[in-house]
């Protein structure tokens, strides 16, 4: 018996229709002779409820009671889906995620699934169950207490799912029919991929395509879980969505996968930092400890012992930033003339395995983006991907000036 | 350490200002020095939303997931007020059913209370914890899954987690302010009784008075539990609200307690029906069979080897008792020439364990109801209650009356 992992995310079940229309699709795949493991989010708008519920509350609340409160929003989305099944005449049960049990560590509001016993599941497959039904999005700690995995925690959960119980594929069900070369909405010649590498999809989905949380396609690049993003409201085929899978099961690749961008970026630069050994880490240790993400990190070449020290970090974060500088600066950890925030720029990335095997990839991105006089401000590369900050205006015309300059709308077939 | 047990109702914590609201009532009584275990309902809304939710989705629906789904409104409530008194620097943490753990029967949607193990919570009460916060009205069964006891289980809940843990008290906070002598909209004089016997208060409840849910006062009584019901909505003092006790902790006390009435009765008679031994099981079994809650009943002395049958249930069981008794007259299981419904009628009652050491309460009754022309259609007594069935245009009149005739706006010593 083939076992599939399906999930469906909160606009998929965010009323009893769409739960319904969810459970069709569940109840075409039991007919296809598949069992099946369905992963549910809560209702969409619940869990922001919840949140709101409990930061009014308590707005430096216990991470326990935290957990405890916003877990029920699946748990009531994991009953509805089974009597909805049931309706349909197929065997089928909900399970809340300390009755599986998915065992996670203690660490609240953002635990790690650390082991699914299958037992429990199977031996009710066994006796004929068809689907089981689990709440996304949470496991019980050590201490036995409900834990959450964070927000997208059910794309985790059900990638863990389709690895403990060795499933085919795990499909996700969204609101985008699949990954994309680039956001449709920047340029219309956007084109969904039938494939894309684990590798290429998270760092699609760090720069800002936020389609599969990261930590679920990391699970699934681990546990080779073949893993299918769709939309529940179009109509289904078997070749709808995109497959995030092993390199090795794509025949058909362009050199660049896809363009990613993100909007609010801002470049910080500290003037005329005195350069010694371990300069960086009285930089970057501050800034990680103020909760800065920082992303890009550029230093110039150091003259008569004094460099510039580049790095980018979201616009919201800036303010924190500088305090953290100026702080370390205070207490002499560090010593520079000025700290300069560029906050009018923008990250944009082109990724794609095939930059493995092809030179020139960051070449050809230079002079796409030379064509368009749009100016280079930091460039940082990486195996599979290149990332560059422009200003953000230039933001619309980058992306589409270097989806044109890889064919991106156009297929062709892999010669690797 | 003194243990005090204080149940919140839904309106009670309807709204996080509210839930702050008893959240200082049970601020105030770890002041007193108490250790606290709260016992809360789902915020006032809640449980309705989701049982409709249930049955748009399944109208015969599976009750082990009905429990699942209809079980989280009450751990939301627990959660926030954990976090509520954390924020009033009080040492409190939320306990769900199945983590307590209650242990209940497998009767789903219905289940009972067997066994409330206290090693969990002492344990934390021993670690320096002052507030245990449960989610009230459920469980979790031998197989492991989530229980729930009922419409109204949180009381039931409270009374048996405080005879669990031997509570010195518990309280149930509501949204009126303690048991009446009668309905106060009913009559201007009725009068808030500071003490009511278990006994009474079990007539009264399952009369009509509907404070306290009916098991919750069983068992409050078995294991001699005093309840307190009182409203969260009403400047607190010592004397606030009723005190549910055994009959021995009644000082001051009247004849009769209370006047309860049940406004939607209908007086069903089986004209002419053949008498012969088992009659009634012939009649009354089909009658449990479908449903019909069969409260008062009354035989004529038989003629002629026929008798006439009357019984008394709610109005909208009135098609469905028909049906069964057609049914069985159609199986030859019973004979009538003719089933006479009147459905204008209302029960009316006198309660008061005073009634065992007084005669003529029962002359009183029927005296004060003559004096207002109100004809008697069915009588039926019990140790400590008398009940007529009346025309619904009296009701009104027959309470007040009685009321006046009993002396129920004052107190008098109690002489036993």
């Amino acid at each position: 018996m083939s076992l599939l992992v399906m999930k469906f995310g909160g606009t998929s079940v965010a009323t009893l229709d769409r739960i319904r229309r969810a459970a069709k699709r569940v109840g075409r795949e039991v007919a296809n002779g598949h069992d099946v493991i369905v992963i549910v989010s809560a209702m969409s708008g619940k869990t922001n409820e919840l949140v709101g519920w409990v930061e009014e509350t308590s707005p430096l609340f216990d991470a326990r009671e935290y957990d405890a409160v916003v877990s029920s929003g699946e748990q009531v989305t994991a009953g509805l889906m089974a009597l909805t099944l049931q309706e349909m005449d197929i065997p089928a049960r909900s399970w809340a995620g300390w009755q599986v049990p998915v065992k996670t560590s203690s660490a609240h509001a953002s635990a790690r699934i650390e082991e699914i016993p299958t037992d429990n599941l199977n031996a009710k497959f066994d006796e004929g169950m068809k689907v089981a039904v689990v709440a996304g999005f949470q496991g019980i700690s050590p201490e036995g207490r409900i834990t959450t995995l964070g927000r997208g925690g059910s794309d985790t959960t059900a990638v863990a799912f389709a690895a403990a119980f060795d499933a085919i594929r795990c499909d996700i069900y969204t609101d985008v029919d699949g990954v994309y070369t680039t956001d449709p909405r920047i340029s219309s010649k956007a084109r969904k991929l039938d494939r894309i590498a684990f590798e290429e999809m998270l760092e699609l989905a760090s720069l800002g395509a936020k389609v599969l949380q990261t930590r679920s396609v990391e699970l699934a690049m681990r546990y080779k879980v073949r893993l299918r993003v769709l939309s529940s409201f179009e109509e289904y085929d078997e070749t709808a969505g995109t497959l995030v899978c092993d390199e090795d099961d794509i025949m058909e690749s362009n050199v660049v996968s896809g363009v990613a961008f993100s909007r609010d970026e801002a470049k910080m630069t500290l003037l005329s930092v005195a350069d010694r050994p371990g300069i960086a880490a009285a930089i970057f240790g501050p800034l990680a400890n103020a909760g800065v993400n920082v992303d890009m990190i550029v230093q110039n070449i150091s003259e008569d012992g004094r460099t510039d020290m580049t790095f980018s970090c979201p616009t919201n974060q800036v303010a924190r930033a500088e305090q953290a500088m100026l702080d370390a600066k205070t207490a002499g950890d560090i010593n520079y003339v000025e700290l300069v925030a560029d906050t009018e720029v923008c990250k944009v990335s082109v990724v794609g395995i095939g930059m493995r095997s092809h030179a020139g990839v960051a070449a050809q991105m230079f002079d796409a983006l030379k064509a368009e006089n749009i100016n280079i401000k930091v460039i940082t590369t990486s195996e599979i991907k290149i990332s560059v900050l422009i200003d953000r205006k230039y933001l619309e015309l980058a992306v589409q000036a270097l989806h044109d300059s890889f064919d991106l709308d156009k297929t062709t077939l892999n010669e690797g």
